[in-house]
């Protein structure tokens, strides 16, 4: 589908110079950009490998010299990944689900949907779920009782949404991802062994070993406007109360969130992060890929943690963090070079031992 | 659908008091609770939020004066978890699902179904399998040929169960549960670099880059009884015999289990915890959320893993531990705390160097 | 299925010894094997366990005294998981899926299928899709609009390719594999704190917090031949170009791919593997289990890490690395032997400056 030079310039809020009529089918990278791509080459090293290509359309960075780079025209941003979004947003092919009802999906009758909503071939709607207008869903897509959807979703395949699930406006779902999973909640007759090592931090004390019996799920899952689940991740139900996801909080593939959490707004969990049941994250936080995050916990606004975290303790607001356990970004990254050192110090210190002492090192 | 208090008292094996014949529909937490809501508060400061909702009747800790809380009944109960237990069994709605066998369901004529089978929309059920009495599938369930299930499993949507795979009584899968996928299991035709530097511990030798070839897995996977799988988790098949989890074991969500491994009975292994191939665990193990274990290993009886653990060798039964590589907690947290003084340490070391040996701590 | 003891000679390459007409119907471990049971013994110590079996004909090593075990007929092998891997392929005996297109599977009309494939119940095929000869799907498998995928691919039940993926030949995937979910990828208006964080190593300064724009994929994924895929893993989108799986390269259960990243051939990516996105990853790569690896890296060929390892920086060609933050596995075991005997240092330290600085060590 071809695109003028302006509608793009249009769509990503920018500036555009030279031949605004001219027409590009797609973007590309610049050193393989045809004569109807638009080269993305926003920054100097990628506008170098522009000869490489035949592009006659770039989007390039704000005060690039299009005219020297053998243009016929030019698309000027500011912030390229911003410009990204505009741009990615126009030419979203999509995944060639056709419209409407596919005639092979199961709609409970007591199910309301707007009527635009698509379902792709083979979706299971349930009793009594309330779907708003232009959702759009791949085919394999099940919807447990009661569960309610606001307007324009986009639900690839594959995805589970449990019983009694709420969402918002805008919401996303890539393959697979599972909406309202039972939580993970076992109790055993008596005090185990568990109960007792984390009250000591290691000692199991003389706990018999036991059989556990399940908590089951009361509650379900409330997730606000604006928000996106990764493929394959899942979100469990509460057990009383609803878990919970923000307003615009986005989930990474292979992510998992425990039942009763709340997670706020505007938070980016990256991929194979888990947090745990009845954590409580603030709003605006981003979790760094397979971070991990301890029952009970509390995360405040604004908090940041590297890949691979585990945040074993609260975190107050604004903390950038680090390792396993979590502590200051900075301090830990001391500390890593510290630990590089360590065979050295030790050295060091027998030599010290030796000379002050008299002790012979091999002791 | 109401309760009386008195039926509530008796499915959590509790002393009720008050106004037994008084009806909830439902639990709720204190603050919120309704005039037709248990409230849950079983210690005293959830209690002291019960004036914001209009509760009356709570589920309360086994000594509490529940007449000065202004309520008409209550549940005074031991052990509060345990209670939920029994709570959230007699009150759990489930998704929804009809009993029966949908329509749309595809049964293979030599599968044998108890006559009380229920089968979600879109199953399909392979050849030869076999399934007890009570069972429940949500939609989208695949039973390769000749798998054997017990009787009263409950299985949500989009679950694979695999040919050969056999399961015992009251098993549970979570949506998107995996039983028998195959073993990850490929050898180069000669000794590789991954062998050499695990036996060098880092050393890959001369070894030549080879391509892979494909170890089929011949065996299924066997599950014990009151088994529990969550959301996204999979257990391999075994490449000779059955990968094995051991009766009562419950797997939380994106959990991982490799073939070949045995896990004993009544283990948790909780969030995206990774057991590799080959392993045996033994009985009443728990293993935390991100927990890995190399292949190969032996956990005894009884261990106990922290969060993000990465278990590397054997450990004895009873062993409580934390870290990467994993260690005894106790003395985890010990170097966890010497860590952090590390920075420290060496400014002391450098002074006493400079002391000692007159050198220049810019050395 | 019966097969003669010269049959699975051939197939494994090796050599036969005793009555090679006789005749067995499965592998099985030497301590249970039946009369007809092939007993996998290619060590001494397995073969140690055979009096306790029934086996007459038992695979073994290469110079194995097959006579004194009291066998009628043995396979002797080189290289026992070589010889693995010839067995399992002859006996895998597969999910029991029936040939052909089932007639519940929804093929787009202008979907091209080779003659011979097979897809299983509820299969949905979108428009322009290309598949090649031999290729059997297992149930509820969904492939987008416009994806090609090669000949002789084996695709288990519940498998999400998305549209415009392209994927070579013999190809393999495991239940709940997602081929092509969108790439993670967002922006705020403005530089974000996690943008200052990254560039301070720990500071977000006065970044204000902002809402996500999202970035949509307009690329997809492209993988070579005689790839596999393990059960729920996701391989994302590229943003403009494909994201990239080469020749060879296996991927376990629950990895992630994140978008635009480049992973080699005859790589092996072990289970819970996170790949952020942009990362370059070259040939005969191994990754251990849950390693990570930061997204924008590089990982040069015959890169070995082991289980855990979080990759934070770019990794030389042939460098085999351990930990968090993943350094060379030789001088990673000295930092972790040297961690343990800290509380010990510290106390040396303490004396030492009570000696040299009559400083009082509770200070």
């Amino acid at each position: 589908m071809p695109y003028t030079v302006q509608a793009i310039a249009d769509a990503v809020s920018a500036r555009a110079v030279g031949d605004l009529t001219l027409e590009v089918d797609r973007a590309a990278e610049p050193g393989s950009a045809g004569a109807r791509d638009l080269a993305m080459a926003m920054a100097p090293h990628y506008a170098a490998v522009l000869p490489e290509g035949d592009a006659r359309v770039a989007m390039l960075w704000e005060d690039a010299d299009w005219q020297a780079l053998n243009l016929d025209a030019a698309i000027l941003v500011g912030r390229p990944r911003l410009a990204m979004a505009g741009l990615t947003a126009l030419m979203d092919p999509g995944q060639g689900d056709a419209p409407g009802i596919h005639a092979t999906a199961v709609v409970h009758p007591t199910a309301a949907l707007a009527e635009d909503v698509s379902l792709g071939a083979f979706c299971v709607i349930g009793p009594g779920v309330k779907i708003g207008a232009g959702c759009r869903f791949g085919p394999h897509v099940t919807i447990g009782a009661d569960a309610v959807i606001g307007t324009h979703a986009v639900v690839r395949d594959h995805v589970s949404i449990g019983a009694r699930v709420e969402i918002g406006d805008r919401f996303r779902a890539q393959p697979g991802a599972r909406i309202g999973a039972d939580g993970f909640s076992f109790v055993t007759p008596e005090v185990s062994g568990i109960e007792q090592a984390r009250a000591s931090l290691g000692d199991q004390g003389d706990a018999k070993s036991q059989e556990y019996v399940r908590i089951h799920s009361l509650g379900s899952v409330w997730i606000g406007d604006d928000v996106e689940v990764g493929a394959n991740s899942t979100i469990d139900c509460g057990t009383i109360r609803n878990t919970q996801i923000g307003n615009g909080t986005k989930l990474d593939n292979l992510v998992h969130v425990g039942h009763n959490t709340r997670v706020g707004q505007h938070c980016l969990l990256c991929g194979l992060t888990g947090v745990s049941g009845s954590v409580e994250i603030g709003n605006f936080v981003v979790l760094g890929g397979q971070t991990g995050v301890a029952d009970n916990l509390f995360i405040g606004d604004r908090v940041i943690t590297g890949g691979g975290t585990k945040v074993l303790s609260n975190a107050p607001a604004g903390k950038v963090m680090l390792g396993y356990p979590g502590i200051k970004m900075d301090t830990q990254i001391e500390v890593y070079k510290a630990q590089r050192r360590l065979p050295r110090l030790f050295k060091d210190v027998a030599a010290l031992k030796k000379a002050v002492f008299k002790s012979d090192p091999s002791d």
